[in-house]
């Protein structure tokens, strides 16, 4: 049993990882190290089962000699296609940070994929493909039309889209699109940028936006789960899910809150103007996971838990 | 008043290159002329106020410098994006065909214009984003998942959601999701082949699938006047418009007896075994032009009537 976990050194990846050695997999880890770390891929184990490269990802002919020469040695039944730039801002100051990091890997992993002949491929998609609707509709996988605000949802459409076309020769594709998923070790996001904010300025938060963004929130363990869950019981050619916890979300102002009573206790949270964080952000979704609960996976935390606990792990992860 | 065609050397940008000119403006060529002619350019008129530069699109850096150096005399107002690969097969048999040709040319066009601060894009989309749903439900702009079954189909629906990305920066966003579109001058398409096949062979014209395949087929005269009054009438940050006939299509069969009756009188009809003429094309589906109609636009001809029209103008750029 062997396979490819392509951004294996960042956030999700590694977790994934993580479980998959666990349970005998030898695994293949690729990724460019821009956000994953070496040292996430360092405390796996075991690691004579594991492999990693460091390869630019969006480099077509890169990507198939590296899986060329696992794949002699163990044949790869399935990629896990967690890479990307995460860094939404980012991508929307420079569109070809997405193009890049988040299309052209799976562009490259698509090719490589056809000509070793490995049919199944596990994709992190993201619930920022449907864009803002701007009203209380409910995200759930059969609505449209799909019109992302940032160039990272942008990317991942686009990269749904040509997995679409390969489904023509994939036996399965799984595609998840992922709520804001929190844990350690953390990379990115509300959590940490509030922790080391506070770090540096201990007496005050200065939060982007209004606070009144509200989203779905779910920790990476129970991500793991769910994905490999739905892996295992849906078994169609293309398998589209949101994956999420089962309410409303958790806004901001409560992740403001929860960070503050952690970290710094008595520290003062100060709210901007605007209801988004910045261009590009999704201000409130409610998000659908009904086709999840009909397979037969709920979540077991609400949103408000799972920040609560991915709170107290970043900032033991920071060291506060 | 000033504008760039992209593709505009192409079957449908040569005609809305003609309309432009005809109304005054100045116009801006760009192509690669890999699909579209040379002498589709020259006969248009007044080429006083026609520049053609032949650049690789997927190429932002060139793209930018043509715009630009054209910018600076004319102020640009919008980009009419009509660059494509056409030939859904050769986009299967080799990805980065419309990767480069249908999704990077998106990508520099976008990159340009916000360079230029050029904020209106009126965009060739297809009905192949919708993929192949396998039922009768008619395709409307509200439907989903989106899940193509070409690349083609993939790397317009990834144009599609780099544009919405962009509409936090562009005035107006037009996006034509466009039928079987048919008429001269022809570089591609069903009915050219069928003309071409029984010019070589008189006798007998083999048939890609069953002839069952039913699609919507309009006129790229018809099509050129919906595109302009959508621009004209819808004015939102973005405009999504299925364009097509007011009825269920026209099948191949039907198509295939059009051509003989009109070529070569008496030929041999031969059909393939299969329900679609190649994989990634969607036999069937019922076009929904309700919004379309809606905005208070309806094509006068049935696609049976566009079919006809098309066979006729294609036999004769043929020579038969």
């Amino acid at each position: 049993m062997s396979l490819v976990i392509a951004g294996g050194a960042g956030f999700i990846g590694s977790k994934l990882a993580e479980h998959f050695l666990a349970h005998g997999y030898h695994v293949l880890i690729l990724d460019n190290l821009c956000r994953g770390k070496m040292e996430y891929i360092e405390r796996l184990s075991p690691q004579d089962k594991l492999e990693f490269f460091n390869v630019d990802l969006s480099d077509a002919a890169s990507t198939l000699v590296q899986m060329l020469t696992f794949h002699q040695k163990h044949p790869i039944e399935t990629v896990w296609h967690m890479a990307a730039n995460s860094d939404i801002p980012a991508g929307i100051a420079d569109a070809t940070v997405d193009l890049k990091d988040t299309f052209l890997t799976t562009f490259s992993l698509l090719q490589a994929m056809k000509s070793l002949d490995i049919r199944n491929l596990a994709f992190a998609s993201s619930s920022a493909i449907y864009g803002d609707k701007g009203d209380d509709t409910p995200l759930h996988e059969e609505i449209g039309p799909l019109l992302p605000i940032s160039n990272y949802g942008a990317m991942k459409l686009a990269s749904e889209a040509l997995i679409s076309a390969a489904s023509t020769w994939l036996n399965h594709a799984w595609i998840f699109r992922f709520p804001n998923v929190v844990g350690v070790p953390a990379t990115h996001g509300v959590i940490l940028d509030f922790v080391r904010k506070l770090k540096i300025n201990p007496s005050t938060l200065q939060v982007l936006g209004n606070g009144t963004q509200q989203k779905a929130y779910l920790h990476v363990d129970a991500l793991v789960k769910a994905m490999l869950f739905i892996v295992e019981r849906s078994k169609k050619n293309i398998n589209l899910y949101n994956i999420g916890p089962d309410d409303l979300g958790c806004s901001v102002k409560n992740i403001a809150e929860e960070t503050v009573a952690r970290v710094r206790p008595g520290a003062q949270i100060v709210y901007g103007m605007e209801p988004r964080g910045w261009v590009g952000d999704v201000p409130k979704f409610i998000y659908s996971t009904d086709r999840l609960k009909a397979l037969g996976w709920t979540a077991q935390q609400s949103s408000v838990e799972a920040v609560k606990q991915a709170v107290d792990e970043i900032a033991c992860q920071e060291g506060v």
